[in-house]
């Protein structure tokens, strides 16, 4: 009988750890109490177990499930509801952490591109990459590409369109990737070096579903994609159809109740994301280092026959932080910078200071 | 320029609670500091505002935030991102409450059914309904179809899967569907009165279309979904495709810190639910009364040309309880009982008291 192990985190007095992990392995599985379930089959092979509970110093324990893997269908949106679908109402409850066995991990495709995809299309092999956004939402599809066009000619790998950027009237999505697209080629001719425009889908699966046939008939060399906003189980559907790296954003993703690294680093791997958009630390969101540097070794670890994936920090990034993070987060990593450039009064010069703050790092990183 | 207005709640410093709320109004709009919106019609007719803020008494404080409808493309995938996109993620904000200008909201049919519709199906014009649930997941269709068959036959109104019920190899979905609505039209049969079997519609876009299809062809009378699970703009593209009820589970809401009045109450009504389960208060979960009485409220108030739909509490309902819960929600509820008809030693006779006591409940309120 194959299990998947899952860890919680509890807020809770001491003494009630044990009660409450036995009600998470009945809650998470069969959802009766345990003398309600009577069946042999169901007791042995369905029900959900307490395989270890940890008591933490404080009032914040660890309790570890195995659930069987039979109840997942082997579906996205079944594993989601098994791993976390009543049990995330219970506000004392967090999802830690995963360990699926690797005969189910092998029905999932993963990431289909990864870090070696991705620096396949650019043509950069190894130094760490540069990314920006397109904001703010509002302006013209023309001011965006023309946004576009600077930030690419001045040394941008990713040009990604900011998730807020949907298909809103002021710029539509099938004229903003028409011209934002034409604008990464033209800078290409000019500099001789490749940028990859990323477009932002979002909506619906109908509406997902020709977003990603215009942009792959655009030619975009990747997309940006927030899968807790559109839901888990379209975004792995939405992934199966593309032939292009997908960029993950964590929008919607409330990931106080699901641990980052878990929501981030590995199941958005797991369904298929190359590269993923986290807060960074010391930005204007709350994660801290520890909990940045988990999501980029889940997402760079090995893991089954998984391509590594790319972690992208992200959230008031600046320049001048481009080496410290360099040396945090090594040379398989995009930094994305938004706001601060566009804010400064010389995009193109500030954008390439980024470029050469990226190869300044790198050159220390490796010695050349 | 048409605004939505949007409710958060803060858990921070008094003092910083100004500056929080501003960084929100950008944060779920521009996404730029304010300085670097130079646009005068971004900053006029895109940029967020801030309507208001609200010290509390403790360090929980409320903001209200006015964002732009164009911001939305009228597409509820884009509607969550401006709402909730980027704020998710810092763990002092909660998404309290959204007020929809009326022109936004008419862009959305809303519940197609709704208490009335429910009603007119199951021939019940007044009284509180009887709502129970097939489990545990494990046993064979056949089995459940039993069950089904026992508790249709003794006075149950509506029958649910566990949303712990998918496609499964122990029960697929297409089997069990056929079984358990074959039971209920069975029990019609001898009993002269209506049960209608709601199967779980779980899984990817493509699985759920062919769920849908499945399960309207069998001719099923009601479908369980859980929004958050399969993602709610998928939901909502799912109800359009559907002609019968709707009954919303919340399984995985708790995942995104949205008020649950606000998620499952008012989000799930707005895009299509029928009817929404939720935890009521003094059972296994930990929603108090107060939650609970605002989630009934947003599901039954008038709210622009929307059906009224039902409120279905549920987790740890006893037979006990019934007379209190109908005092406490009024007639227009489904009380939605599970575990504890299941686990009694005679649960046809169980499910029959279960009956009598919401017909004897009615007879008080209505004073017939």
């Amino acid at each position: 009988m194959s299990r998947i192990t899952v860890t919680y985190r509890i807020r809770a007095p001491r003494d009630a750890l044990d009660g409450i992990a036995r009600g998470l392995a009945l809650e998470q599985s069969v959802e009766l109490p345990d003398a309600a379930v009577t069946d042999p089959f169901v007791r042995a092979d369905v029900m959900g177990r307490v395989a270890s509970v940890r008591p933490g110093t404080t009032d914040v324990h660890t309790a570890v499930i195995e659930l069987a893997v039979a109840t997942t269908g082997d579906d996205v949106a079944q594993t989601l509801n098994m791993l976390f679908g009543n049990s995330s109402l219970h506000a004392h409850v967090e999802l830690a952490d995963v360990e699926f066995p690797s005969a189910f991990l092998s029905r999932f495709p993963g990431p289909r591109f990864g870090i070696e995809g991705l620096r396949r299309r650019l043509g950069i092999p190894a130094r760490p990459l540069a990314c920006a956004a397109l904001k703010p939402q509002g302006l013209p599809s023309t001011r965006l590409a023309a946004l576009c066009h600077a930030l690419a000619a001045n040394g941008i790998d990713v040009v990604k369109d900011d998730h807020g950027l949907a298909d809103q009237a002021y710029a539509p999505f099938e004229e903003r990737v028409t011209l934002c697209q034409r604008a990464v080629l033209r800078a290409a001719q000019e500099t001789g070096r490749t940028c990859v425009y990323a477009p932002s889908l979002v909506g619906a699966p109908r509406a997902l579903a020709q977003q990603a046939r215009f942009a792959r008939d655009a030619g975009v060399g990747a997309v940006l994609i927030a899968p807790a906003l559109i839901g888990l189980p379209a975004f792995h559907e939405l992934v199966a159809t593309l032939d292009i790296p997908v960029i993950a954003h964590p929008a919607f993703g409330g990931a106080t109740r699901i641990a980052p690294p878990l929501l981030v680093g590995k199941l958005f791997r797991w369904l298929g994301a190359d590269a993923v958009i986290f807060p960074n630390f010391g930005g204007r969101f709350a994660y801290d280092a520890p909990t940045c540097a988990a999501i980029a070794d889940y997402a760079r670890r090995p893991w089954g026959s998984y391509r590594p994936i790319l972690p992208v920090p992200a959230g008031g990034l600046t320049v001048e932080r481009v080496a410290e993070l360099v040396a945090f987060y090594g040379s398989d990593v995009m930094l994305l910078i938004g706001g601060s450039l566009l804010a400064a009064p010389d995009l193109p010069a500030r954008t390439r200071a980024f470029a050469d703050a990226l190869a300044a790092a790198t050159a220390c990183a490796t010695g050349a």
